[in-house]
């Protein structure tokens, strides 16, 4: 093996994953050894800055548990989780553009009827949700799986809340009907800080950034013989929506949330008249 | 803010920084924030390899603890630590090269005297260590500080086996005469392997890497008016010279550590002739 030198340092410790049996990871740790090398060199890290950097690392890991991730809000604060949702699920066409995942989708949604309420506490401005999904023809996709979460009043899903918020609050698992609609009770979506008590905030605070992300209602949408899609829907004017923390608006997932005087429909809905309306419509590709 | 998009994520993502108050932060994440997508973009990072990462930077965090620190060691194997090492002391002229600090010197080393035992554990072949410390000039320097460590015949460190290896063995706190010079005994040093239970060491065995370190003394020096060298003298010969799991190696630095027929010098330092013994002067720059 060639000895390491600065002007070489990346070609060196490349080569040193030269055997791996997986070409794969051959091909991702040598285009990571360079891109890590040559930010070092550019910056021209100092001691200090590589020391705060493995307490921040170490910190970051024991920050996270079974309902607390916190190198995926770092990847998130950082544009990485965005950047790999989009490099790996390109739209064309019509179809539903994707968004983050986010780290909230910890535990399994609640399988629901058609028309339930997900709003379990009793707080926020009741809202119908509904949508169409539909195949890169136009052709209904009957039975496809919609599973929803959002975060209530106060900022928080239900997760970061045992105890406080019922189990399963605002989070639900619905399959579309045979035009492949769905609709269910819920509440408008608020804007919500990530969590900022762990190193990721730090980070944040330190940048002069704020921690909020604007009002959205999260979409994973399967069905057999098409792409799955994880997105979000957002609600056009709400704050944040042109600086979300973690970079995940795209203009084509931004809805209005009208107020609608349909008294038959509300009575459908259960809901008093008028009412708030976010209608979703979604586009999957075949697989 | 402008929206994310892959083709411009890593402008969007760098902006996001621009407010923060200190110049030196905005530089580091801008810079740090483009190598990252550009490193994502290039492999086209999948879902399952992201998660894969976040699950190992998240275990390598909690691997970690007060003698354990997993991230130096992911940092060293990826050639990070020694490239920090090297661009923040480029040796010039005479001057001792830099290596790495490596993440045992975790406690003080006890104050000895020049002459002293530092193997305490009655294991390895008895060696003479000695050297001078000199400036830019050749000029000795008296009074220089000789921080020493090293792993023992079993490849451990003290810290790795506390209650197993008497505490403070192999490791010492020097000062040099008044003709710069110290001297010590101590055992040969062995090759050893960096510890491999952890994330750090899956990732060398996923890529078809060895843990070993070839046989070395770690030496931190440092005197009044000159800058501090951390560094290794390398036992020449060794196995794993030219595969260093950390890339610490570097040729100024390998000696030859030869069987000395010298009865009155043995007699001297406590030892049987004829002795091993290991020579290291080392030359500083004026800070
Ligand atoms: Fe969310
Ligand atoms: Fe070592």
């Amino acid at each position: 093996m060639e000895l390491f030198s600065e002007e070489r340092s990346a070609e060196v410790v490349a080569a040193s994953f030269g055997e791996a049996a997986d070409p794969r990871l051959r091909h991702v740790m040598t285009s990571l050894v360079r891109h890590l090398h040559a930010f070092v060199k550019d910056v021209e890290l100092t001691e200090a800055e590589w020391a705060t950097a493995i307490d921040f690392l170490t910190r970051t890991g024991q920050k996270s548990d079974a309902s607390r991730q916190e190198f995926i809000l770092l990847s998130d604060v950082l544009g990485v989780s965005m950047l790999v949702e989009t490099v790996n699920h390109r739209a064309t066409g019509d179809s539903t553009e994707s968004t983050v995942l986010g780290p909230f989708h910890v535990v399994e949604s609640p399988p629901r009827e058609v028309g339930d309420s997900i709003a379990l506490d009793d707080k926020g401005t009741p809202c119908l949700v509904s949508g169409q999904v539909t195949g890169p023809s136009g052709e209904p996709v009957a039975g496809a799986t919609v599973d929803v979460w959002q975060a209530n009043e106060d900022g928080f899903y239900d997760v970061q809340q045992p105890g406080i918020q019922p189990a399963g609050n605002l989070r639900g698992l619905f399959h579309t009907d045979a035009e492949g609609r769905f609709w269910f009770r819920s509440v408008v979506p608020r804007f919500y800080p990530i969590p900022s008590d762990g190193p990721v905030g730090e980070l944040l605070a330190a940048a002069g950034r704020h921690p909020y992300r604007p009002a959205h209602l999260h979409f994973i949408v399967t069905a057999a013989g098409y792409r799955p899609v994880t997105t979000h829907v957002f609600v056009a004017g709400s704050p944040y929506l042109d600086s979300d923390a973690v970079f995940g608006v795209k203009e084509s997932l931004v809805r209005d949330v009208p107020l609608v005087d349909d008294p038959a429909r509300a009575a459908t809905a259960g809901l008093d008249n008028p009412f708030r309306a976010l209608t979703f419509d979604i586009g999957l590709l075949h697989s």
